[in-house]
């Protein structure tokens, strides 16, 4: 199947849709529109927003977001403006007494994530500032999304609840390692490498009586390795590590030798 | 140890401290402290805020956080900020040419966590809303933590940002399980109750010449029975359903028999 063929692509391509349904402030829709892109979605759809639309608060709030407001379609009926997604998802922040699936935002992010593996469009739809979604809405999505948050506090602007599903969504596509030791233009020090330094710094140890009490000897050895063990050193640090040492021994030797 | 005698201990009951270094605005004040309270963090420290302390603004921003507020302290220096601290991360949104490691959000949670679930206190700093913080506020840090966003478009505002990473740290102390079924007042069918609605709703085809194909029967009703499966009914469904599947009938039953 081409893509020209199947009318879902479109909306497939730019991630899950993003339905503002009812949006009051043009701010909030801005502010909206750069949490999506901040997220890499791009597909905004906008249910009879309360200041008609374009709407110039809007740009002002989006901060650039401008690939988001310019395709942003507008919609009379919500039926319409999920007419031709697969699944859809709808937020709450409350419970409405409806049997219906609830999900977080994370396997929210994972469903849509797996329909959009096999190219089937997906959409998560927001309601009112105030108000939130309507029970019919509700009723008209797969699922409903509830932020995990201090139930105490737990209310959120509608940019903020975008820019949730969306870290989420583009977390599930992210290959950035969950831990990375960023080393710049040097390595990693090898084993060889730092056992040098171990036995440079150990001897330098011995030289000036650091080791007061040789049956401590061992395990004060055995501490120090390990620290050095768990800072990762770089080849680049073994080395400023080895000046250290000689620069801190050069005070201790005998003047006649030194300078 | 008792609680009065660990410094740390008013730090650790609010969850990681929140450090903001040299914020320029008393808007991105207030809604961070709101993100913090969204999130169940308490502890706000300002680093040289450049408008002052207390702040209208920030107040307004707040949408209503203000044990947060009320509580924030305030700091000349960096290294105050996090004397009490044993484990500090700190945010930036680009690569500084340090060797350290870098955590997603959703790693520095983990971290944090771990270290709060044995008493010790954490932090996250923050940055000056347009230039991040200096390069040596990072290196007083275990970490720093960059978040995975659309490199095309990856500013987040200050709140935003300290939104995500209280959602992360939420999220790992959540019991909220990732999926579930709300259910109301009612329950879950059994087995036996949707297997009398199977019958029910055969029988019914049965009578009215739906399976047309006896040969077809058996996998049209799996697939029938699997459609049903998949719906996950409650036992009010099951009855509601019996009453359609009564309803649609009562139409094709003898008019003789009927009203």
């Amino acid at each position: 199947m081409t893509s020209g063929s199947n009318p879902t692509r479109e909306a497939v391509l730019g991630g899950p849709a993003v339905i503002l349904v009812e949006p009051q402030l043009g701010e909030n829709i801005g502010a909206a529109a750069r949490a999506m892109l901040n997220c890499g979605l791009t597909d905004l759809r906008l249910v009879r927003p309360r200041d008609g639309w374009p709407n110039e608060r809007a740009v002002a709030a989006s901060s650039g977001a401008t690939a988001v407001l310019d395709g942003t379609r507008l919609f009379d009926r919500v039926e319409d403006a999920i007419a031709d997604l697969e699944y859809v998802v709808a937020t709450t922040s409350r419970e409405r007494g409806q049997i219906k699936r609830i999900l977080t935002p994370r396997a929210a992010a994972v469903e849509m994530r797996e329909r959009w593996s096999r190219s089937a469009a997906t959409g998560v739809m927001f309601g009112p500032e105030r108000t939130g979604l309507l029970n019919d809405d509700i009723a008209l999505a797969d699922a409903a999304v509830s932020v995990p948050l201090n139930p105490a506090f737990c209310s959120l602007n509608l940019a903020q609840a975008v820019l949730l599903i969306g870290y989420e969504w583009f977390q599930t596509g992210s290959e950035a390692p969950d831990r990375a030791l960023h080393l710049g233009h040097t390595r990693q020090a090898s084993k060889a490498e730092l056992h040098n330094l171990f036995e440079h710094l150990e001897a330098e140890l011995d030289d000036c009586g650091f080791f007061s009490t040789p049956d401590k000897r061992p395990s004060m050895v055995r501490n120090i390795r390990n620290l050095f063990q768990r800072a990762e050193m770089t080849e680049q640090e073994v080395r400023t590590f080895h000046g250290i040492i000689a620069g801190l021994t050069a005070r201790r030797k005998p003047p006649s030798t030194g300078r």
